[in-house]
């Protein structure tokens, strides 16, 4: 029972999250604390994919887990064509969410476990070679924040120039770079003012703060636990746990007060529930009379420069702009490392389309990329997501559309191309009620963690929502205009104003008349033709007042107008990365430790976003080395090889080991030998620890082909001799 | 007169711009309305240095100006060395800058006129092309925040690059990236809470915000100027103008009052004077108790890194960190377009060194880089910039060391790679009295625009400032040890705790006694020392408190210790790059229109940052050039060439117009003899039209080689024969 509250309030937890949204399996193993040394936890992890679990015993045991949920899914199907209460369905959501999260650990539980990951020996490695750490931790730090180092910095800038390289230059798409500090107006029309917030309480003391549903779960399922609770209220306290999800601030409130709620840490009071907006206020100018935030995404600014772009694009759909920029959030108690965070890097598109013209004329060159989906179906019915052409999935109409699929698809192969492991990485497809009210479908490009899966990319067709809401508060049109196949006539009817006599009564006032006349509705101009006909004067408002029209300074005409074009309001499919958590995912999965050394830890970085692609090691500090070590340099900075030279003391495997700790895939060294003509020296792979003897003139270009993927490292080895010599730390 | 004080009053204007400095030259031809069609002015250029100035009847007009700003450089001189008060050095200083200022226009005045700068018909094209533009428009706009579109975003993502290659992979620099959002104490110790700050005064009424020195400025202008004031009051305006810079909030206050001052717009009473301090605030955290900036500067981030850093070089010196990133400030009114506005990007390298030791082993590859250096000894005497080799500026003196001398070198040659004219480009050193505080020597690389001369990037020598203010916040020692040549034996006094008696006698507090009495100072240990010989005690002030020690609680005891190593506070070299301004001044410098066709106007930017590489441009849209486009396109992908598919209609020659407007340096043309075998395309070239033929196998390869200046345009025309059609827009 416990476990059951436990899991249901950290899925109610997640109401906020439908921007970044997160899945529920990470809320599970969090209050970790950044790199202690102190809990060298090891994670199991889930190796292979529930689909391949292929032991019929295993099967049995999961089949009564399965069946449950299904019961559970079906329930709320047959709740929904009801047209049961919202309350009603979100209570059975739950419930369901509740069940799948059961089967999804028993079946953790029952695969076999193929390794374990330890979390801190990697934290360790990161903070140690300074990838990154916590900002201003001289001062003390402040959770949530982050720097990246040297390393971490590399690494991040070689993901953010694939992604260039891999989504707006090879699909030509408009990036844009807009403004961070965005006025209070702006957010108000997207809807954060108003929904982007959580709940918390105070405490009238101290005014610490919590976050009101976990405050409430973690209370109830204190009060539960204890030996002296009735049945009736253990019952009670799971029945509030379950419909928390869904409940307001108002009756959020009346539970603290009925259960007399006080602070956990003090025992003080607490206030009623507070909105807590997670968005970073401040004020623009010196007047402190403009409101401003910090972006929550990067989405806002390419929303509202929809009529430059769609100008630049010379008025033609569909075309795709995006956004690379850091947005900000206010979280109330940030944890989990890089997963959630209170600045973070995104890289968003936004592709404009006709809402009637979803399919994409190079959808037909992914269509065979297989791909895991994990659909609403597959969770509600507690099966597993299946492995299937993405082509497939658009076909039966499980994703909804070519345009969706195709970015789906491109999003895959650039998650693998920077090094997720395919057999950690899911699509899943969010459920009717946990959608965000303005998406028609969507995606989350989801990597399996020692966190559980985490959220990385969402992939949302967000219809015509944004520019709609724009549009609505600016009252300039965010449309636009499609050439129709012929040209047809419509009824155009419209207020005709005397200029002259308007002019001559109103002077001043005459332009805002005008611009009213032009602005009324069809409704608005049937009652002022009514009113003319009938009392020969209309009264039209004009801002706070209004004005007496009389029928000789205006009437109203209906006429037939032959129109060449329609205006559309573009659908939007909207691909969101989370640049940070891609990486922390990628580093969790490519940690690895030497077999039989566990002290000898690196990542298996691809060499596309290493941070450094290759490390010079002399042999020794012997001087005779030091014009092969500056030749060499030269040569790979003329070839845009990032590189490090490494002359410090220590054996030859020592050092190896420190340039496999930041990753970097290939390791020249310069021996004896080397001073022999012809020159050579050797290259070193750090995942095979293999090595080769090449001469030193091709060294640059073979590294530099390496890292850009355009070479295989099997090829070097085909081509050159193997260097057989041993490597050891201790030599 | 009104001359002199609105100069005056300009420069004053500029007291707080000491962390991107503005040369006063900008602040005379703002108040420009953004891209407005109204005002087509067109600004005069110095298409000159003066130094080059040979007509003698020029000379001879000068002679007096040139004389009277040496009187005043030499009054300045004798001030500083006799100690004068400090006032009568500012004033001395304003004076003086007046009339280097009058001399400076009077040299821009006689300068052959060469050419005219049409700033609103660039501003025209950068909207219309959206280069950049006004964030937020559709509500109303900010000023002071622009949105970078395709072109713009381009541009600057390919600076960016060029910059993170030229300086951090060639130099091997440590790049972090660091948290915007600061706490409070961070930006305490830095000095930005205390002093970053203009005055204000506000509308009692309306609430309109002025800048204070503006204020004063335009009032006692008006004052001056009118008929009826008396010459004393004339001479009264002047002087209080002349000192403003140097005025205290007091002071200015008392102005104020003196005058009545009023709000120029409402005639309202107007406040006492506020210090606006220019971070933007918020709040970190939901409790509403961190206070935090968005950052000023991104160089603190590196700063408060420095330990982790100089760990991650293995503890040796020097070494340079680098920080590309966005800063904030709130503007009290923000104009003069992308000059100065309230978020812009930065990078910024902080090179680390032994104070003692500035040399600088790469300086010998640099030392004969000829610069323009407009020494503070130049600007004294009145007289122009010399062109001397750095290495000769160093040995000289007038550079303050080669480290600082190798940058600024190294910042020369970036910015003309880029593209910046190399006859518009000085280096400026800060004259004593606006030198930061911290700063011993400060050049700043300056570039003339139709706004004068401006502030692009900063080079200064900033001592061991930074480090020494957080090592003092935090009690951390950013510091580095140094292996001494030889080890030394130095004495060490110490106080010796008797840890069993403190830990009997003070318990809990025995812990807070051992760390006081370690930190005790040299004359602190004496005076316990005294202490405990004349009376037997001593009293430990302790935090709020203090304790009584005896004797037999401890001892002062000095030793002798053989040490090894010297703990350093390494002095730091500072370049600045403001990146939004060497944009601006390199879309100036390079805006062009073709002769005789006024309408046509273009871009020549180097093919390194031209946004887009290169068009693909089909002669029409006959469906035969489909799979060359297609081919073609791919082709250049594949070589990493961004570039952009023109097959609109229009002619030829106005779709050679339209590339040329956003800057793409190369145009491939597919016309009906490419679709012959062999296949050939054309290769035009944007600066010079030129154009050529050539197999279409070649052409990716070539623009490839042509983007990166791995080939001239001379040698592709040497190759390939000539293309004769005529290019026009008529065609």
């Amino acid at each position: 029972m416990k476990l059951i509250s436990n899991l249901l309030l950290s899925i109610a937890a997640n109401f906020h999250d439908f921007f970044l949204g997160i899945s529920s399996n990470e809320h599970q193993r969090q209050q970790q604390i950044w790199g202690t040394k102190k809990s060298h936890r090891k994670v199991k992890l889930q190796e292979v994919f529930r689909s391949e679990m292929a032991d019929p015993a295993i099967e049995i045991t999961l089949a009564p887990l399965r069946q449950a949920v299904k019961e559970q899914g079906d329930l709320v199907r047959k709740l929904k064509a009801d047209g049961a209460p919202e309350l009603d369905v979100k209570a059975a959501v739950a419930e369901l969410k509740v069940r799948k999260k059961i089967l999804e650990d028993k079946e953790l539980e029952l695969t076999p476990q193929t390794s374990t990951f330890d979390r801190s020996k990697m934290e360790d490695l990161l903070k140690r070679r300074f990838f990154y750490d916590q900002s201003f931790a001289i001062y003390g730090g402040i959770s949530g924040q982050y720097d990246f180092g040297p390393m971490g910095c590399a690494l991040k800038a070689n993901m953010l120039s694939a992604w260039r390289q891999f989504f707006i230059l090879e699909e030509q798409m408009l990036e844009v770079d807009c403004s961070i500090l965005t006025p209070e107006c702006v957010l108000q029309a997207s809807g954060h003012v108003e929904r982007f917030a959580d709940l918390m309480t105070k405490d009238i003391k101290s005014g610490e703060c919590f976050r009101l549903d976990h405050l409430i779960k973690n209370f109830l399922e204190k009060l539960a636990s204890e030996k002296n609770s009735t049945a009736d209220l253990k019952a009670e306290c799971q029945d509030i746990c379950v419909k928390l999800d869904g409940m307001s601030k108002d009756e959020m409130g009346a539970i603290m007060k009925k259960f007399n709620m006080k602070s956990p840490t003090t025992g003080n009071d607490l206030t009623e529930p507070i909105e807590f907006n997670l968005m970073f206020a401040t004020q623009i100018g010196p007047t402190g009379l403009i409101k401003g935030f910090l972006r929550p995404e990067t989405a806002q600014g390419i929303f509202v420069n929809f009529k430059r772009l769609l100008e630049f694009n010379q008025g033609k759909l569909p075309f795709a702009a995006a956004q690379i920029g850091n947005s900000f959030r206010n979280e109330i108690s940030p944890r989990s490392g890089l997963i959630r965070v209170r600045e973070f890097t995104m890289a968003e598109i936004e592709h404009f389309c006709d809402p009637r013209e979803k399919d994409h004329p190079k959808f037909v060159d992914m269509k065979d990329t297989k791909m895991m989906l994990y659909s609403a179906c597959n969770q509600m019915d507690g099966q597993s997501g299946q492995n299937i052409a993405i082509g497939e999935a658009v076909a039966s109409g499980l994703v909804a559309n070519e345009t969706l699929g195709y970015f789906m698809a491109r999003i895959h192969q650039f998650l693998l191309r920077v090094g997720i492991q395919p057999d950690r990485l899911r699509f899943r497809q969010h459920m009717g009620n946990e959608m965000a009210h303005y998406a028609c479908d969507c995606w989350d490009a989801e990597c399996l963690t020692s966190y559980g899966w985490i959220e990385c990319v969402g992939c949302a067709d967000r219809s015509a929502y944004d520019l709609t809401q724009h549009t609505n508060a600016t009252k300039v049109r965010l449309a636009a205009e499609k050439r129709l196949p012929v040209p047809k006539t419509i009824d155009v009817t419209e207020a005709v104003p005397n200029r002259a006599a308007i002019g001559k009564s109103f002077k001043k006032d005459a332009k805002s008349i005008m611009d009213s006349l032009a602005n009324l509705s069809l409704s608005d101009l049937q009652t002022l033709e009514n009113c003319l006909n009938e009392s020969g004067d209309y009264d039209l408002s004009l801002g706070e007042g209004s004005v007496k029209l009389t029928k000789d300074m205006v009437s109203v005409k209906t006429s037939s107008k032959t129109v060449h074009v329609e205006e559309i309001i573009p659908s939007v499919i909207e691909p969101s990365f989370g640049i940070g958590r891609i990486m922390y995912a990628l580093l969790e999965q490519t940690f690895r430790m030497r077999e039989g050394d566990e002290q000898r830890c690196y990542f298996s970085l691809p060499a596309i976003v290493a941070p450094l692609k290759c490390s010079i090691l002399p042999l020794s500090n012997n001087p005779d080395f030091v014009p092969f070590i500056k030749k060499i340099s030269s040569e790979l900075t003329g070839a845009d090889v990032s590189h490090k030279v490494d002359d410090s003391s220590g054996s030859i495997g020592r050092r190896y080991a420190r340039t496999d700790e930041i990753a970097i895939p290939y390791g020249i060294t310069i021996d004896f030998d080397t001073l022999k003509e012809p020159h050579t020296v050797t290259l070193r792979e750090r995942d095979s620890m293999g090595q080769v003897r090449m001469p030193m003139e091709d060294i640059a270009e073979v590294i530099r082909r390496l890292a850009v993927g355009k070479t295989l490292w099997t090829e070097i080895e085909a081509k050159y001799p193997k260097f057989e010599q041993q490597e050891s730390s201790a030599k």
